[in-house]
């Protein structure tokens, strides 16, 4: 095992459901300065588990372990930090209660506090719903966290990145083997039908059309679908996806508790400094939301990634597109 | 019953199965000039039945019936013509054989001369796959077709538009009502999840971002979901949707017998006048598949609808887009 679990006990959650005996898996890198001024936490995103974050990590990069003290929580629903696979009954599979961007952040934020003692944030970064988390931090916790760099997410779930999940969602539940959340064994077929949905979406027209995959190593487009796709999702626990996608669907940091679901006030109320990072060709988080939420952000930048990888830009397996992202976080940490 | 049958007895198709006792269904609009020079044929579209076609058939509309004599033949598999859903055993339901945009319209091309006794056709023109019919129709027979207007469809289907369809497969095919095709009832559940699927595709990002769904009457976003999109694919046969969407998958005017798959040959073929006409937002067909062919067209013209209904621009509900559509549809027309 090569993370450690922090025990937050009973947590009321947003809905006014409790998470009993919660717990947080987080995975740390590097050291904490004496003044503890050398903190960056770096949310996981849909399904990610902490080490699918390390790509971004490393000596000469922005996010090195020499100068910084990275934490990385693993969302809740994830399988490692409390899931519905990971709880024991009454609250288990498919009675996980819902949680939210907010929830999370509320956890993430006594993890740092109450176990390293943290008062200052240096970065918050995340990809896609790690993104999602980054922009909660700033409005949770403004005078906390210096800078955010939210790439390839949104503060808002769009309506049209909810249709989207809407589809995955259905694919996996149209599989009787679903059996609404009490399944014996995996709905493999949902799984499988939620990877051929997601495939579409997860890169961009251009990247298909240039066969990126070929250069990649896939043999082939089924290839491809088979191996990179249904692989990456027959991995996944049915009930662990539909709790995240919850989460994802109902992002909104207009709904933090004192905005009354007033999104524009609370993408005003963000101190940190930020660089917005869209994927240009992403289909589900394009430019053009993040766009709409800089012009609310006091002290924000729009910075779109060059790229037709769609949302998997930030995905860390192009290193061009990598390089820049890298290069943009050094010249925020820098500021 | 407003259409007719057209017997073509035993087809042998590009795969080398027959297709016995095919029947094409079609309604013709107008009269047929007295030197048969004033002919369009329409084809149709995706799960799309001949009166879907006619909101772009009209008095002082470019498709006028007072002046051209209009017919739609009904694409095989849409559940009129030749169809998993109406052909009797042994080749009904999951054993009606492979279809291509190349038999169609050979089926298509009897149907004109034969029983019309057509030599020329003033204009071809369609939307999505009735585009793909289009195209297809000035391949096979460039010495007849004079005009061509495909909108919101290509001539060879792209990797990213097969990806997309293999979700929608996916999600039907999970459903284990589906029985593999010798399904009792329609596998709703699965119908259900196509449309969910469907409906991120369909319109574009923008079109969810501002919500013209309201607009259209539609209370919600779940009741646009349920009332337009279920609605849409629960009136529809799964088998009929399944060998629609081999068709599309498989689209490619290059598989035209002697170009040996040479798109870009195929392409430079065609000898009718074109007006090739994307959706600028449409998420499937994105102009940039369009701007390609038309660099390869002899006489082809590329122009966006500048919309934001993405695929759905050419679908008729919005009347600024219809009366974009028509007019270059009367300039082709003039010309």
């Amino acid at each position: 095992m090569d993370y450690k679990i922090f025990e937050l006990g009973n947590c009321v959650l947003q809905s006014g459901a409790t998470l009993r005996d919660a717990k947080l898996a987080y995975k740390t890198y590097g050291n904490l300065s004496a003044d503890k001024s050398n903190v960056i936490v770096y949310p996981t995103w849909y399904s990610g588990q902490h080490y699918d974050n390390e790509w971004l990590i490393g000596e000469g990069m922005a996010l090195d372990p020499e100068k910084y003290f990275i934490i990385i929580p693993n969302m809740l629903g994830n399988g490692l930090s409390s899931s519905p696979s990971n709880t024991p009954p009454p609250y288990d599979r498919a009675r996980f209660p819902n949680v939210t961007f907010y929830d999370n952040v509320k956890l993430q934020h006594r993890l740092v506090t109450e176990n390293f003692g943290i008062e200052k944030i240096a970065l918050v970064v995340g990809w896609s719903m790690g993104a999602g988390q980054t922009y909660q931090w700033a409005v949770s916790y403004p005078d906390m966290v210096e800078r955010i760099f939210p790439f390839c997410g949104s503060a808002k779930t769009s309506l049209h990145n909810f249709v989207f999940l809407e589809g995955v969602k259905a694919a996996l539940q149209a599989d009787s083997a679903w059996e609404a959340g009490w399944y014996k064994e995996q709905p493999t077929k949902g799984l499988r039908a939620v990877a051929r949905v997601y495939a579409g979406w997860g890169f961009s027209q251009a990247f298909y059309r240039e066969k990126i995959y070929i250069q990649q190593g896939y043999s082939s487009l089924e290839d491809f679908l088979v191996a990179f796709w249904e692989g990456f999702f027959l991995r996944r626990d049915a009930n662990n996806l539909l709790t995240m996608l919850w989460t994802w669907q109902n992002g909104d940091i207009g709904k933090t508790p004192g905005f009354g679901s007033n999104f524009e006030q609370a993408l005003g109320a963000i101190k940190a400094k930020a660089i917005v990072m869209p994927g240009q060709t992403d289909l589900y988080f394009p430019p053009e939301d993040n766009e709409y939420e800089v012009k609310y952000m006091p002290n924000a930048l729009l910075r779109p990634i060059p790229s037709i990888w769609g949302h998997f830009a930030g995905g860390g397996a192009n290193p061009v597109d990598t390089k820049f992202i890298d290069d943009s976080l050094k010249e925020l940490l820098a500021s």
